[in-house]
């Protein structure tokens, strides 16, 4: 399938992102003190007000070893009516907090004439490089990543990808996006990870296929740490919220595709919504829209695979090595070797 | 069945409950001053460190129309780490967060050597007495509800519940308990509810299937705001975390006891956790227990539904009439009334 | 809320029913001769071919001890294509078997240019009056069922429910129905059960709250077989797939009503449908249909329940005493007895 | 991972295997007699009664649209009581059926004394080659698969496997196993799959990573008609039902490693078992088993994915092309061609 013209989540008319990088201190652990590297990272499903012009969604877990607040309304309800937010597994209760108060200040009749909500605040775990116990991330750094959310979406170490690592290097944010052809409706899907997944000691990562993790094996410095990856699906095409949580739940294909085996301990956990046939009562997915149909809906499926597997991939390729808390390093891919690699496997 | 002796969760040995009560100012709302009509209940499920020796647990979610942190990785693991906080729907970021702070300084190597851990928090909408905009509830009385926590459980407005009503009548925390037989075991089972659904121009209200709230649908100053129930049960029977997701998921035969229709906007969540084989392992349900049997799992079953229709009516016939924001009135039960149509409906 | 014109199922336009019922010997349980107490109830969604015109559906399962064959499908693509039937539970292979081939000779194209069906067969088990193991309903009873299949419905020992018992007393089938104020939609949405649960010792029967069960607890000759509830719920509401799995998880709150504990071994399921807005396209929830707002929703959700707990009461009362295999007797609620209670506890 | 002795489902010790094949007839379809393509493939889950040995089970649904019968029951309970059979879409019935009749000779207290059960039968559409309107699997195929099972696993285009083509090629039956190292308990897992899933124009098949199915887009008389995968996953590791459910969990990341989008109308389905820890109580899992830790089950997933896929793609290379009704032809996979593939891919 082609690309958005971004290739990113943001080519779907109306999203937008901002990260706030929270990169601070070096050497031995200080809880509270640092070092810090972590962040958050914020998703604007469109332009407009989501609580007043509410989007459908829909939720899958792979693996529930992890936190998406608000995943239990949108399971039932079948839609979304804040911003998302991502940010470490610490952090998430202020993170929540600054939404709230962002929402708040947006909708003065929220709790008043006004129905309450409830934020969607993802989280990994990003501790073996960050102090995740001094809950860097504060109230202003949540409302500073709305202002300076835009269309443009840096990859790699930032927002709340800063301290990730996936698959036995270092990793952070990543964005892909994927069309349907005219014939199909034309339709933009992108997909935004925060992955900190798989590292495990088999370094199973997969690029097109090709066994680069087991080539690499035994690279120095990698994160033996788990966690877990929040994927993020938009798009414009006008599906129901039975069809997103359909859409949601291909992503553990794209996981098996980079060489997940979906750990224990990995949450992971995804969530697709659609910026088409804006809701404008006030709490369920009963407004009148014609759903795609079936072949439309499986591209949709294969444009989620696609642009979550390249999203994965992307957060790991945009990362640099990292050097963390207590001297922890988690290596980046080293893209040279890859390269080779590739070519040896026929690929480029 | 026979209660406990304190018809209490806390008869299930270990088990405490805290409450922080706020309540200040009268008048028209002024969001962030109040008036305040709301508070914080913390349950402690065992006298431990629940990181430390993890529970096995199970959710149900009868209508996912609210919000309990943590549920994704109860469904997943089966298990809990740390206590249970209920609390008004906006303030569950900064009472997750005040979790967090709690269970770090219990736990020194919480996300330095060892694994984060997720909260669990659940919420009700105080909105219609309560100044929900200002976020009363604060670390500081989310640390409080800890040290103040007992084994003496006050009911009706007071806690989460303070602000709350349920089924037409001001309502609040109630909590209630069941035994079953030696020859079953003599397990305790206890359930404690934060009440705040059912509010319907009907009148919904049954006691013991008397349909008191019909006869009193001209009562004024009945609350119309819908809102959700929180329902958490304890037991020290062994049973895994399977048996305990099915337990949880006897709480809706409850609510249809005391009237719930469970509507659309109500979050009709359970959470039920067991004290028994401690878990001494990381993080899931694997450790060898004899698990009660299906006869053994029946009688909880029906201890689950006892205790929780119980707890729902403690709640309301423990609270008092409140004034709130914008000198709204939750009226409370008047009992005199009711034992006349008990009386009238052959049950006294 | 009012009763549809026939208090029953077919109350919604279009809907139908056929019962075949086998009743045949006495005495000792000889399998495959005898005692027979049995048969199969068939529900028609509508007056078409339902391959042709799918109806949106949605499934919830309370308690999984049972089988409702094609309930995956149903919660995948929110419809349901073929009847509904329901047996006895080692009659589900055979009546599955005689659904496909009604399906078959009404469409010649399935399997051959047109795609493949699975058809929605619910079971409970009669072997305290029946003989289970002589899988007694044959195919021709399946296709005599849909022959004499209309808007009369026959409660009581008819049909599946046959040689059913309930909450200690014989039972069967019920039907009943509720209709919308006509400023919600003037809709109707009735329920038809086959009920056989919750025989346990202690007699829980609650009628209209009044604690029948417990007054007639020395009643002799209780079934004490355990088995299960099917609930098919039909409405002309335009509701979406999403609402209908709701209508369908309202059902367990009727079984807390009429004093079920959902036990371990009663398999509890529910399945709703919804003849408005006809489906052309092949195969999913996806055509343009404007569904039911919040407030009509709650209003269907009340319906729901008061239409279930009516069903259950009546597929009880219209149940004589039955005699089966090896001289089992399943007793029939005493109704006089009952009316005497009824106006002992207020009620007449 | 190393694979078991046979590198088959049936390295689990006890498990056994059987299949009845139906070819017969060649030409036009005319429905009820041919061309037949199609048959039957048992598993039997250990070499005792499973009535009377239950064994711990889970159940994944990827993709709901295809049937499962019994899968209720096992999410419920987390066990089961018989084999599983695999057939042909419309022959769920017969098959179901035929188990009946073979487990109530085997336990003639079945109805009686002793409590009913429900039967496994999963199914995919082979109707691009098979007469499947004829149902021609009869009760006497299922009973000879009984009696032929056994450890030897012939794969690729029989039993139920027959007239099955996936990702754009004859497929079938496929099998293999892992096993973990003896620091992690030294136990087998193994996989088998009946494979009939996406054959969309796109021809995405991958193998080891490299896009055969891209490569061989333009081979002709490439099945079209879609369909489902069913996973039979078997090990003798002490896993409890929820470890199984979650282990059945990860065969969607196997899917997405051969290319697979999980395409609307495939029914993507796996069960697994255990044969650890002998059940001898009537019905749950509550027995005493110290089950694995989070270390061991990391493994069993990966062994999970590592079969899987294996099972699927050895589905594949097992068949030959085979030509059915209507002459519609589905291709076996050219495997020269791919071997020279493999190699330019750089692997072999």
């Amino acid at each position: 399938m082609t690309t958005g013209e971004e290739n990113s989540i943001t080519d779907v008319p109306g999203v937008s992102v901002g990260h706030v990088t929270l990169i601070q201190g070096a050497g031995p652990l200080t809880p509270g003190r640092g070092p810090v590297r972590t962040g958050v990272t914020v998703i604007l499903p469109h332009e407009g007000n989501p609580y007043k012009e509410k989007l459908r969604a829909g939720v899958h877990v792979q693996n529930g070893a992890g936190e998406l607040t608000g995943a239990l309304q949108v399971m039932e309800w079948g839609i979304i009516e804040t911003p998302i937010a991502l940010t470490n597994t610490l952090n998430v209760g202020l993170v929540h907090d600054a939404i709230v108060e962002h929402m708040l200040e947006q909708n003065p009749d929220i709790g008043d004439r006004a129905d309450v909500m409830l934020p969607i605040v993802g989280e990994c775990d990003d501790s073996y490089l960050n102090d995740i116990r001094g809950r860097h991330v504060k109230r202003e750094h949540v409302l500073e990543a709305f202002r300076v959310a835009g269309r443009k979406v840096i990859e790699g170490s930032v927002g709340a990808g800063t301290g990730m690592s996936a698959l036995g290097f270092k990793a952070g944010v990543g964005t892909a996006s994927r069309k349907t052809a005219s014939s199909l409706g034309g339709y933009v899907l992108g997909a935004l990870v925060v992955a900190n997944f798989g590292n495990s000691p088999e370094c199973d990562l997969l690029v097109d296929g090709v066994p680069v993790g087991r080539e690499l094996r035994s690279v120095v410095n990698r994160p033996r740490k788990d966690g877990s990856i929040i994927t993020v699906i938009a798009t414009n095409a006008p599906v129901n919220s039975s069809q997103l949580r359909r859409i949601s739940a291909r992503v553990p294909l794209a996981l098996g595709r980079v060489g997940s085996v979906s750990s224990n301990s990995s949450g992971d956990i995804s969530v697709a919504f659609s910026t088409a046939g804006g809701i404008s009562f006030p709490d369920t997915d009963s407004a009148s829209m014609e759903a795609v149909n079936a072949g439309v809906l499986d591209e949709l499926f294969r444009a989620t695979i696609e642009a979550s597997e390249e999203a994965i991939l992307n957060s790991i390729f945009m990362s640099d090595t990292m050097k963390g808390r207590d001297d922890n390093v988690s290596r980046g891919l080293p893209i040279d070797d890859v390269m080779k690699m590739m070519r040896k496997y026929g690929r480029l």
